[in-house]
């Protein structure tokens, strides 16, 4: 173990898209830690779509990064030093931490997790953050009930692959639409999902929703946005729900980009549109993780990584990411 | 009593904005019935936005108008003749019948009314479809909860007048806007509202509503659509309600309207858009009139109208309230 802790800090803000100049890779010490708190080795991060959000200078449910600072991920590290009685040496832990090698933290948001059969990066992905997100906005904010139609953008992401075999298991009709021919096609052999189709090529996307989800959308999914919401609103039954998790088609986009057109059809059809993010509902989070571990060894849930090598790529494992490159959860291994 | 029944026909569907050539009166006998039937005496009408989307040829919750039919609408009448035996001569029902002098029914979707000291007119207004919506969109789709900030626009119409008293009643700071000064002058001296502007003359309206609403709006009650909707978006609370009752902004559109720019703050701010219509809770509707019969009474609720005299001028009221012309409540009265 030497002494130097590489980090990677926020350069300048992105206007747009954002790229690898506004990343800059520095060498500091690794941290002394004080009374209470903890040194974490970080194994694994996550590189997310909110992630786009903060690097504005926005007023959001998290703060901004700041310029000159270091960036924050989930991270999965383990504990090497410990001066805090809930943890000690060897722990595994889980929580936000710096895009770096090393963290130090007062544990206080850390989740303490088992090493055991499951890779320990699935807490950033199926067992992490985007399961319960994907968990929390079909069984509570959309309420879904069996024998609806679920439509998912985005279906073979780390939320929406989850969105899918979560509400096959309770007995719906699946429907996604992705970026890629490799895409729909894991989404509907390897995942089970009942129909998909890629959105860059299928013509009209609500008359490809049409043709798919015969009996009208009951629960949209939302991961993207733009046409593709559009698409999806145009496409809804009576008394439908959008979970609206993301809009990803949005988040470089310079100037405000304007909401569905037909939005009357929210009053004519009664839907009903709800925000949430994954912070709003913990208790569910938990009841979450105690299934998806069962589903897992049951072979009912599957999962698909993409791990990119090394602290430094991690820029462009997160450009990546916000182009569609990866396939299903995008991850960067730092040790 | 003459054998002449005057009608008013769809003549022609409106390309965008309804004009008086789209309608036509003519004369018809007045109809005979039948075994089980009611013949009415129409006395009052209701003109209504959601009349707009109707005389377009589009599947919406309500089958559209028929060209060369009878317009239909909601009426105050008395029996004047029954072979029904739910009904008798001189009772007063309300319901959906023709934009006509007499209409003919079976009764089953008609309701029968006291001649009381409420004006009968009302039956179509604070205590008919009017208040029944401001109060489902306050009670049931909002859950709008003391001491919340509620933001209503067209806030001085059939249904906005009603939301903001509802509103003051259950301890609500509200904030209004309407189309001219006359407007925001009543909501604010005769309706009681906190705080009311001129849409027309404001400036900025996203600017005008947050000086206006400090602490934010929780609920947003919506009948405009458009613009207001987009400023009212950008100044909701964390966890807010957007009961989405109209846009009547965009009834007249020949393009569709695209939606608010900025939606990623449904998601931001956790934020619940929900349509809803009056005919979905008909209970809901009921515990309504019963608590608004006792609010008139104590003089905690007001109400104001426009009546136009005689059915031929139905068009032009109907025209004039899509403009914003008319002052509360627009109603013809026929007889």
């Amino acid at each position: 173990m030497t002494d130097i802790n590489q980090q990677i800090i926020l350069n300048s803000r992105p206007d747009g898209w954002p790229a690898p100049e506004n990343f800059k890779l520095i060498e500091a010490k690794i941290p002394k830690i004080g009374d209470g708190e903890i040194l974490v080795r970080n194994l694994y991060m996550s590189v997310d779509p909110y992630m786009r959000a903060r690097m504005n200078d926005a007023k959001s449910y998290v703060p901004p990064f700041q310029i000159g600072k270091v960036l924050e991920a989930g991270v999965v590290g383990e504990v090497v030093k410990s001066r805090n009685s809930k943890f000690k040496e060897g722990d595994v832990v889980v929580g936000m931490l710096g895009w770096e090698n090393y963290s130090k933290s007062d544990g206080a948001d850390l989740l303490t997790v088992e090493r055991g059969p499951v890779p320990l990066s699935y807490y950033l992905g199926i067992l992490g953050m985007p399961g319960m997100t994907a968990y929390a906005g079909l069984v509570d904010v959309a309420n879904l009930q069996e024998g609806e139609t679920v439509f998912v953008s985005a279906a073979s992401g780390a939320v929406g692959s989850v969105v899918g075999q979560i509400a096959k298991i309770m007995g719906c009709e699946v429907v996604g639409c992705a970026g890629s021919d490799d895409k729909v096609d894991f989404l509907i052999n390897e995942l089970g999902f009942d129909r998909a189709f890629n959105y860059k090529t299928c013509g009209s996307i609500p008359k490809k929703i049409a043709e798919l989800c015969p009996k009208g959308i009951d629960v949209n999914f939302e991961n993207v946005g733009g046409k593709i919401m559009e698409a999806a609103l145009w496409n809804m039954n009576d008394f439908g729900r959008i979970a609206l998790c993301g809009m990803i088609s949005n988040y470089n986009d310079t100037d405000m980009a304007p909401g569905p057109r037909g939005m009357g059809i929210i009053i004519q059809r009664r839907l009903k549109i709800q925000g949430f993010i994954v912070f709003d509902n913990p208790k569910l989070n938990m009841e979450f993780v105690r299934k998806a571990a069962v589903w897992l060894e049951e072979g009912k849930l599957k999962y698909r990584e993409t791990v990119t090598e090394g602290l430094e790529n991690a820029p462009s494992a997160f450009i990546g990411m916000l182009k569609g490159e990866n396939f299903g959860k995008q991850i960067v291994k730092i040790a």
